[in-house]
């Protein structure tokens, strides 16, 4: 059991084994980047002094009180955290500050406990193939962020991306589950997300109306054979979907790999962290450039565009394609898109609460670049001579800086990815001292994190409401952070309390490999439904009396409703080779009475909430009797909640 | 932020919460069962007071200090839970008493993150069709049990059930994957699993050999079409597995519905408890009988008896069957099966650290049943009269009890369903009150738990190290306890001090639906293999200089390393039609380096873990260039560990 309550900075164990970590991994990844001396010259001039001596020494200041987060039995988290679960293909939902796991999502998962990938009303979602199979069963989900109404969450909806098979899922934030999903043409790598908050002509449209999806990988176009060994023909698309509709409005073709995405809040801009803009195909070429972009799009230019016609299509796809490549929009007056120059491989973009600075990360630099928003403003209207005139700071702030969130006092929290390290650094400060004042330092607070963080984010961060009071780091490995469990690790989730001068480190959650980027949304805002609507289903059956089995030929159709302990059929009677199809509808109202409909050794499995319906077609394809039971707890008679399914030769 | 840090039992909030939903689901559960009755009479008698008198008044004994059981950063769990998930199909491991989840390993389910489902190497082990697809891609764990030497576990093995299509599988405790899946011949509802712990015959083999499986569905022998209308004629098997091959070793006919699983610590017996011993089909007949059975198995006589031929085989299945039902068995010193009556419908069985006790629960009986070991194996020797004579207690501990645990002090603990509690008793009082001594009682406390409990499981306390330590509830029914998600709850794991007098509830964890039973083992029996042995996988591919492309007619295999940041061939080509086999042995050493691969809208991933090697076989079915890029953060040019697909029409 647990007995020491004290963060000790100094404690030499954990500092061992933090250095030997850096000593091994960080070593190896320097070398095989083959980057050692010019990382380990930029070290030695980071500022203020470098690595964790400024957490050394058993600060006050960094102690947690015993029990201080804690979320005692019975209360409530006051946060979600809703975070990207990476190549496990799901979305899932934390509370915060216990860190609790609240939900987990299928989305582009098989989920046999929900029946996702199962019943025929997911499938109709994820998509499928002529023979009725689904088309794909894997995702790779990076990013998760919410709709927008006046600047903050309106919880209507969440969007994530598949990076593996190019799809965009939306997420109904009141029930908490998966409504659509759509395949986006011709790109590849589709990795940045983000919706917009207003419309960029409309202003009285002060929602989410489109969202953005930047994509890594350029190809040739149309991908069908063509261009197999001719990279230079290859290239990358820019992507804005319907956020109803879900349907895909146009793309944008581009110059470089495209990253994160931000957007501004007038709805006027998207931006995008750009890396490989040599457009290499090996990583030596990816890496040449000194220098990379971050990459804005004129949105009302784009659309403009489209509607006069200057657009093109790609293969089968009929989505309008504008060219938003530099060679096409060298005059910024009518440039659908700006490249401003960040320094090489940035890996983030994101836009401060106040609207003002979009601040790309270094990655490969030790630097974070803030370009303003009304300067990008500027170039689009010709008031400027070089989209590198639309920086305002490039602060020198760690080894390895990926992502950037803000607590709404003009303070940006970057992770460090090699350094181990959250900075805090101050706008104002890095602003000055990029005009010259040398008087100011913008880093303010260094705090170690184990280890090497990914994306950080802060509690309401990518909204006006910005509250500076918590902050998350993600990270990448979590070595002796957790009892061992083979050699597959858990990650580590650090948890930071950032409402006062120095951070301080709440505690370590666990999160299944591997969660991306996330945001945190304060409890009151999230509005959910908590028992459906039976009207909400259309394929309902409404009353006991409905059941029935209806034959057509080898098709059967089954209508069937459960309530504790009973479903509505005793048996279910078909012949071998039917096709049948069952429709059961959970006529349970309490609140969390839920059933599973399980059939023995026929791999069919799915629940129905309260007052839902869900179907699943199959062949029976064995003869004999094989038991339906409730798969969910129910009720005391649980056990005994059963029919059986019976398939005559 | 949550602030409350004192537990305040009378909480009025709280209770209200409570009571208001035991007025409706539990009303619902009763009137549901048609016995609302009868139950509240039992609720009548209930000792010591009754409900949550015990626990009201703001009692101090209960309560827990500020961070008393928090486990600050960077500090480890003492304690691990191994959970079954239910119709998740996944097996979880737990950190206690912090509640982190340390792991989820995929066994019946696809796990797109790890590849299982999607390599070749996990297919195998799941079982496919002739055409290569998975058999099946849904399971409903239910209990998880590991491998015994001398009593205690010896962190080898863990086995799990599928109840849904009837399956055991195995999983090495030192990496924590699943290593082998059998499906078991001619039974449904396979539910309850337990591992023997020394053999039967051979007293010096003290470690485990057996693994015996019960199975609640009685179906028809074979079930290939025939008696579909005569259930009279229908039975269950119990299963003996060799816990090394993972081959069925024999099957025993019974009557009646078998439920959960105990074995001695000699070996001899194994104890399954059975409802529905009427055999009926309906819920009415399920019902009928004032008693059900705890069913023993005298292990050496079933296989003496195989070894003398006395068995027999059913339909294709070669498993030898011996016949346990009553009528079979009626003279004891002969019988291989001794049914000892409980009150109707049990729902758990449990021995005692000690070895001396079995104790089965009522479920829809107030009573706990307390069975002599001694007097079993008296049973069997012809020295008493009658099976119900083996039991030594039977007290009244409260409504619906289900499971029972033990603290190695002489106390039992056990769930109450309806009741919403964990009650505490002590077994020697109930023996002494079962023998007419009026002056004892055996409950001592009672807890209230939210809601509605189904399994509890102490720390080591399936072993003969059972510590007393901690207690956890899996409760059925989260409600209030966490914030909402939409009409799909998660479940509530309350962890329990239960090292002194009163049991004291320290937290509410999180569980992604549905886990049932799970082990707490001590974090020091558990040992783990941190960094694989290349020679382990026979077809890793063991120097980048063995990376190459083999064609052979139309099947391609490609070798294939990795080492950050790169794999060890910039493109792999083929021909449209191609059916390719990527074999990838990852080559970095450093623990937890582990690397993804992914193929774009090829719906491929998995991971390789530091110097193991996995393959995937599919079809070149889409001409073009696919990226393949490492999906599992491996190195600061994580996301520039790129390869090409490139295939040709």
């Amino acid at each position: 059991m647990e007995t020491q309550h004290q963060e000790t900075d100094n404690n030499p164990l954990q500092d061992k084994g933090r250095r030997k970590f850096l000593g091994t991994t960080a070593a190896v990844t320097l070398a095989g980047a083959g980057m050692a001396m010019g990382l380990t010259a930029c070290k030695q001039g980071d500022q203020p002094s470098a690595g964790s001596a400024t957490v050394a020494g058993g600060d006050a200041s960094r102690a947690v009180a015993a029990g201080e987060f804690e979320v005692h039995p019975g209360k409530l988290d006051s946060y979600y955290i809703f975070s990207s679960s990476g190549h496990n293909g799901e979305v899932r939902v934390y509370g915060l500050p216990s860190g609790r796991t609240l939900k987990q999502i299928p989305v582009f998962n098989i989920d046999p406990m929900v029946g996702w990938g199962i019943t025929n009303e997911s499938k109709k979602i994820m998509g499928t193939n002529p023979d009725g199979s689904l088309r794909y069963t894997t995702g790779d989900t990076h990013h998760v962020h919410g709709s927008y109404t006046d600047g903050t969450y309106n919880s209507k909806y969440l969007w994530t991306n598949d990076k593996l098979n190019n799809r965009i899922a939306r997420i109904r934030m009141d029930r908490m589950e998966c409504d659509a999903i759509t395949e986006i043409p011709n790109v590849q790598g589709f990795h940045g997300i983000f919706p917009d908050k207003r419309d960029p002509v409309d202003a009285s449209i002060n929602y989410t109306t489109r969202v953005f999806c930047g994509a890594e990988f350029h190809s040739p176009q149309a991908n069908d054979g063509r261009d197999l060994d001719d990279p230079a023909k290859w290239y990358g698309l820019f992507t804005c979907i319907d956020a109803e509709s879900m349907e895909v409005r146009w793309q944008a073709k581009v110059d470089g790999n495209m990253d994160l995405v931000a957007t501004s809040y007038d709805g006027k801009l998207a931006a995008v962290n750009q890396y490989n803009v040599e457009n290499g195909a090996v990583l030596a070429d990816m890496m040449s450039a000194e220098r990379d972009a971050c990459l804005f799009f004129n949105i009302a230019r784009v659309e403009a565009a489209i509607k006069a016609g200057r657009s093109f299509t790609i293969g089968d796809s009929k989505v309008p394609v504008v060219d938003g490549t530099r060679q096409a929009n060298a005059d910024p007056k009518t440039a659908l898109t700006c490249y401003v120059p960040v320094p090489k491989n940035p890996h983030g973009v994101n836009l401060s609460p106040d609207g003002k600075y979009f601040v790309c990360s270094g990655k490969l630099s030790p630097t974070a670049t803030v370009i303003a928003t009304e300067l990008v403003h500027k170039w689009f209207a010709g008031e400027l001579n070089d989209a590198r005139d639309t920086v305002v700071a490039e602060p020198e702030i760690g080894l390895g800086p990926l992502h950037t969130a803000f607590d709404g006092r003009g303070n940006a929290y970057t992770s460090l990815f090699l350094d181990s390290q959250i900075v805090k650094w101050n706008v104002e400060n890095a602003i000055a001292q990029f005009n010259g004042d040398k008087s100011v330092q913008p880093v303010v607070d260094r705090l170690d994190v184990h280890y090497q963080p990914g994306h950080t984010y802060s509690s309401m961060g990518e909204t006006k409401e910005a509250d500076g009071k918590f902050l998350n780091s993600g990270n990448k490995f979590s070595k002796d952070r957790f009892l061992p469990v083979g050699p597959l690790h858990v990650e580590t989730e650090q948890l930071i309390d950032i409402s006062n001068d120095r951070m301080r480190l709440i505690h370590d959650h666990t999160a299944y490999p591997e969660p991306h980027d996330a945001i945190i949304v304060r409890a009151d805002v999230v509005k959910t439904q908590q028992v459906s609507n039976m009207d909400d289903f259309p394929n309902a059956v409404k009353s006991f009396g409905d059941s029935r089995i209806e034959r057509n030929g080898k098709k059967v159709a089954v209508y069937l409703t459960s309530q504790a302990p009973n479903f509505s059929m005793e048996q279910i009677r078909v012949k071998l080779g039917d096709e049948v199809t069952i429709t059961l509808t959970n006529h349970d109202r309490v609140e969390d009475l839920t059933h599973g409909f399980g059939i023995e050794n026929y791999n069919i499995n799915f629940i129905v909430n309260p007052q839902e319906t869900h179907s699943v077609t199959f062949k029976a394809d064995k003869p004999g009797v094989f038991w339906i039971y409730c798969t969910h707890f129910c009720h005391a008679l649980h056990l005994e909640m059963r029919s059986r399914f019976i398939v005559e030769k």
